[in-house]
């Protein structure tokens, strides 16, 4: 069921990445420090939208995936969109996790 | 080196799929029968954007990968452009062709 206006302020404020376009998407940019971290987070983003059955509109321009949630069938955003939208914001900070690990050297190295 | 008109002209009609959009962009849309097959296509065409460290801008809008081609540092469409859609040209077949396989019967079964 399409949220109100009220409900929609306050589930725009859980996920402050998103932002509202059109008054019926909401859409979030994620840079990545290649063009391979950038597929691999698109592959984990697939893999919950088929587990979801609900899929965002994915751009990849090199570094950055631009995502792009709505429910057509509503005719405007949902509280499913904003489930997904939080759990890929968990799929952004463990992506984000693992390259600090990668780069970030033991303490007391160097 | 950017191509002249010309040269253009030639190339557009070796890649039939592809349209010339804003004189500078070689554009494809590519439609597949589900969304992960999109998705597998899309890391089949990031392989090839990876080793020819050409990398076109990649939009998935659920079964349909649309693909933009242009060379920035020539400030339009190179010979480079034209030989990674040709070889992205072969992936689709080889993928629309796995379908095929998929979902043919047998000569003789049934």
């Amino acid at each position: 069921m399409k949220l109100t206006p009220d409900e929609l302020s306050q589930r725009l404020a859980e996920v402050p990445g998103w932002q509202l376009a059109d008054g019926k998407w909401l859409v979030r940019r994620f840079a990545f420090h290649s063009f391979t971290a950038a597929i691999q987070f698109t592959n984990r983003v697939a893999e919950v939208a088929e587990r979801r059955n609900h899929h965002p509109f994915i751009a990849i321009d090199y570094k950055v995936v631009t995502l792009r949630l709505t429910t057509w069938h509503a005719g405007g955003l949902t509280a499913e969109d904003f489930a997904e939208a939080a759990e890929i914001d968990r799929l952004f900070r463990e992506a984000e996790g693992a390259r600090m690990t990668e780069t970030t050297p033991e303490p007391g190295a160097g």
